[in-house]
């Protein structure tokens, strides 16, 4: 009975290797702090460290107070729908949507699962490095058959490579900006990209979960404000306004069986999304005045992390750095740091144990795919400028 | 393109006729009222009347206020889990357990998505009529091979049958208090139900959704509080606390691989259950005054309907109708009132179309499995006292 053989593809689903480092760093960190009397600086997580802005929350409270605690509808309120059309509007320069173009999910999590799910055992298609989850929990609990297509050392796409990995595809999937190197696809890049898909008749998946963390001036270009038919764009609450733990967010297609499919999928997995939520979701998206407010002294706060971040980086000769333009990670090649006898397992984890050994806290390329072993992935979303300082000190530690 | 075949398990996925019913009552009800100057008596729906108690409201609001709104811990906050721990102690009669034992969810759904995906293309057995829920989501969600076991006229289970059909199963799904008959599962059923699921090495999934909502005194027996290792039991605050809305529920279990698989399959579908609401969801198992005080306002009100809902059936001659112990459904046979010679679809929306003629909303009983063509399920969890009785008068007039 103990031996009983559960679903493969729940089976072949891993815990997330952030939540190990996390563990592995809470048992070092009292042994680190006795022998050097100071604390481990902590780069791995992707949580965010601002409180949600008040008038989200205040929203909440008076839909509890309404007594919206009935069962939600079908795919998503109307109030909340009508939102996201306007922010589609108003943000990502997208029309032509009515209702029945969008589900509301538990977060951009659920509209990814749920769009991967719509492709189950079929092959699909997208860069790396890859968000780690997509890796260790899409692919796995959805039985795709995931080929990856290699970004160049700047991060640039090969359109060639690309064009005979979407050969028999059924989906692309792409993430912009992108979590782990913060690149920012271009609207020149994104739009090859879905002319690629069409080619192939491949529908791409596009998450846009870092859509408003932006520096330079930045503006996020969003596949959905295109015409094809078959993209799915993936959003959330989480990251734009501090929302990680209320899991809100919601898909958009121009394709109208989806959301009649997905609904449905969204129905079998929860039920549908908690109801009052979904209005303190729409008065997120509405409230364009505080909205703004809020984005921009995130991105503020953010983008003052980056130069710092980035100035120390780029000043360790032999290191790899590209400047973020958006998102909060640095996904520096360490190679040149790496001996050259070194291989397999003990490469993948070297510079990361070296850190480490340092007090710092990071994720290992290789849970990005499997073309970037030499890269580290530093996030700077819970890292305040003090403890960055003090990250960059040990990090050119390592690199001397 | 637009023929592209998706996941034939969402494909396979259908919408609630409940849905359907609600839509076709919409528009049926103008011209009821203009023929009859009358508004639908709407018994097809499992929605709750009640508002959610103050209590569990405050709760919530505390927590957004302290700012409780970052990634909630995988599998469920420790919090949340205790109370779980706790309730399952003073309500079930059920010890033993600790947070490893346990998954939080997006209610009692996705505890039941969850378990039926651990059982993925698998041979499951469950009694009908059998919650539509099931056979319309989960079966086609995780391709399960369904087998239906027939309750007998008075909701008796014949055991030969069941243990024959769980030759070669991997789960037997129960539900008690079952939905749709309002039947309560004695100790003594539930226990040589599970007696049986150990002969055939077979997993038990036991959806425990209405376990508070009991009448006469009754108490519920959850298998849970059972030694044997191979047992989900599936909760939510849903109906106990009025809290459909919420979407907050959890899965209990001895064996301790599940909830590790299941915590990351809740993890790739929604990224876990929304923090701050976990903190709400213990108060209100905890808070063991208040939650009396609210459950038993809700039954004393259901029974009052059950009561004269009950009297005014059992006055119609020929009408085969059982007393529900729980759950706010009754499932009467009319197979007396449907001429002999009908058979197929026609017969099986026979008496749910007279009833739509008189104004009454129904579901009829082939939405519930297989062998109950002739039975129809009145809801009275949102129908007053008055529309009941105006509801009687109408289910005798197509009985003359």
């Amino acid at each position: 009975m103990t031996d009983y053989k559960f679903s493969e593809n729940l089976l072949n689903v891993r815990m997330s290797p952030i939540v190990s480092i996390s563990e592995e760093v809470r048992k070092l960190a009292p042994e680190f702090k006795s022998r050097t009397g100071k604390e481990f600086v902590l780069f791995q997580r992707g949580e965010i460290d601002f409180p949600t802005p008040n008038y989200i929350v205040e929203a909440a409270k008076k839909a509890l107070d309404k007594g919206l605690t009935k069962y939600p509808k079908s795919g998503g309120e109307d109030v909340f729908k009508e939102a996201i059309i306007n922010k589609l509007g108003y943000f990502n320069n997208a029309t032509g949507f009515d209702n029945d173009n969008i589900v509301c999910t538990y977060g951009g999590q659920e509209s990814l699962e749920l769009s991967f799910k719509l492709f189950e055992g079929k092959k699909g298609v997208g860069f790396a490095p890859c968000w780690s989850c997509v890796l260790e929990n899409f692919v796995p609990y959805c039985g795709t058959d995931f080929h990856q297509v290699p970004l160049g050392d700047d991060f640039s796409i090969d359109y060639d490579r690309l064009d005979k990995a979407l050969e028999g595809a059924s989906f692309f999937y792409l993430n912009t900006p992108q979590n782990p190197t913060g690149k920012l696809f271009t609207k020149e890049e994104v739009t090859a990209v879905v002319e690629l898909c069409a080619k192939h008749n491949a529908f791409l998946i596009s998450d846009e979960a870092y859509e408003a963390v932006l520096f330079d001036g930045e503006k996020h270009f969003s596949p959905t404000s295109l015409e094809y038919e078959n993209i799915i764009s993936t959003f959330t609450l989480s990251k734009t306004f501090s929302m990680t733990g209320w899991r809100l967010g919601y898909l958009v297609t121009r394709n109208k069986q989806i959301p009649k499919l997905l609904k449905l999928g969204n129905y079998t997995q929860t039920a549908g999304v908690t109801t009052f939520l979904q209005y303190a979701a729409a008065e997120a998206l509405n409230n364009k005045e505080e909205s703004r407010k809020a984005i921009n002294a995130m991105v503020t706060e953010y983008e003052k992390r980056r130069d710092l971040f980035y100035e120390g980086l780029a000043s360790i000769e032999g290191l790899g750095v590209t400047k973020p333009k958006g998102g909060f990670y640095f996904f520096p090649d360490f190679s040149n740091f790496i001996p050259q006898n070194i291989s397999g397992e003990e490469r993948k984890l070297y510079i990361y144990k070296l850190l480490l050994n340092e007090g710092v806290a990071s994720v290992y390329g290789s849970c990005f795919g499997n073309y970037f072993d030499d890269y580290i992935r530093f996030s700077f979303s819970t890292t305040p400028v003090e403890s960055i300082k003090e990250g960059l000190e040990r990090i050119k530690r390592i690199c001397e």
